[in-house]
């Protein structure tokens, strides 16, 4: 999907949210269990009940390596379940040397072909190259994250007058544009993303960090939000285990639709649709 | 497998070679394009081949991924093939905050069950503390890496008195200890890799860079060596390449020896053995 067609789908669902599929099947209801694939059950539940309230759908790929062949074969299955006007994200933070990232970049843009995939930073330039060669194929690379070891090496200063995460930005936004890369900072951080906006004012941000992990849609919206949204924001367990219960697939499409709702009166407050 | 081990097996077979199965299907000696998997019999004919001749095999999980589903299996069963005395190595660089990392860590230390796995340490140090809660499995978590892009953020200068990599080395040594902890360098930075031998002298070093990348063996030995070996020297493509053609296994198992006899010298030089 490409930058104009994503900001199309924000601006007629008026949301802008990432649902997380970080389905764990320790956490899935009991009467699933039987069912012959549990997680892709579940999976196909959560995206029927929520797929008119959001715009993207992230997949933790963490959760489906942890069952193996099956994960992959239900992380496959969960893709080609989404419709096709929802931007999908496989959120797997790879990044390696040139030669092998090339086979991450066909893993996720063509043998399972998502929209995007986030990206760790680390290695450099280089190690990520392979992930902009695809067209209308994002990569969304790790900026300032929601976790408390944030503050262990991307808040550190460097190069004595900036911080990492400000490096990083820095370093890959002057080597890739706005229609095919984005950065991922927690929504635990408000005034850091206020600095962010203003520092890559037309770069998509992918923000984890609502819900669950504490941040508030609000703030992330009054200091996030550009004139073309230029926001994702991420709701994972909020969302996906609202109920534990045979209904959980309509709490869940209670949960999205309570934030895509405050989404719309956001997007109309600050003059986006 | 534990440090002692591992220690064990170097001495016993005199080596320290870990062998990269980086197998790209594109790259496959054409006449097993004809079995029914041509990756897994691949990986079979090099495994039989060259399995006295190094101490560990490291499976890039991204040639698996490329392969969607089918490559997970490959993954799978090549690790099941490999002989339980031969250290298991998923090159995975992974990392995400500890809710995912706890299931990365299921799925390469449980599901699949390799002894170390690669790791990412930009998100920091709650971020991969869930791989080091495992007895007798390791986290090799990237340092300076062989690529160009490591001087784009990995050598800078942090906190005004050291470099990226120094303050990872740092910060993680000093969570985690020698027996469950090694640390990524690349074998085209020997001075670099001098000063990380004398800031941390009892942790094992992986060093891929050796062979395709231009890394000298003696040069990584000279300035890498400590009293227990303590070095993984990894080579993929210059081995298990070595011949396109129907006899690859035999050449595979040429090079690997090479570098093992070489190793042999520089342990008996350097009186580790």
């Amino acid at each position: 999907m490409n930058k104009q067609s994503l900001i199309h789908q924000i601006k007629t669902k008026k949301n802008f949210l990432c649902i997380g599929l970080d389905t764990d099947i320790t956490k899935i209801p009991a009467h699933l269990l039987q069912t012959a694939n549990p997680v892709l059950a579940f999976n196909k539940a959560i995206i029927d009940a929520t797929k008119n309230y959001c715009v993207s759908y992230k997949i933790n790929t963490a959760f489906y390596e942890a069952q193996g062949v099956l994960g992959w074969q239900t992380m496959q299955e969960t893709l080609a379940y989404i419709p096709d006007n929802i931007f999908t994200i496989a959120d797997a933070k790879r990044g390696d040397i040139g030669n092998t990232s090339n086979q991450y970049a066909k893993a996720f843009f063509e043998t399972i072909p998502f929209d995007a995939v986030t990206l760790a930073p680390y290695m450099g330039t280089d190690s990520l190259a392979p992930f902009f060669t695809y067209e209308n194929k994002w990569g969304i690379i790790l900026a300032l994250t929601s976790n408390a070891g944030s503050s262990d090496f991307e808040q550190q200063q460097i190069n004595h007058n900036k911080r990492l995460f400000e490096e990083v930005i820095d370093v890959f936004s002057k080597q890739v544009d706005s229609t095919k890369l984005m950065f991922v900072v927690g929504a635990t951080k408000p005034k850091e993303l206020g600095e962010i906006r203003k520092r890559i004012p037309e770069y998509f941000l992918l923000v984890p960090g609502v819900g669950a992990q504490g941040g508030s849609l609000a703030d992330v919206a009054a200091h996030g939000l550009n004139k073309d949204c230029g926001l994702l924001i991420n709701a994972s367990r909020s969302i996906i285990y609202a109920s534990s219960g045979v209904d959980f697939a309509e709490n869940a499409a209670y949960e999205a639709k309570l934030m895509a709702d405050e989404m719309a009166l956001l997007l109309t407050k600050y003059q986006i649709i």
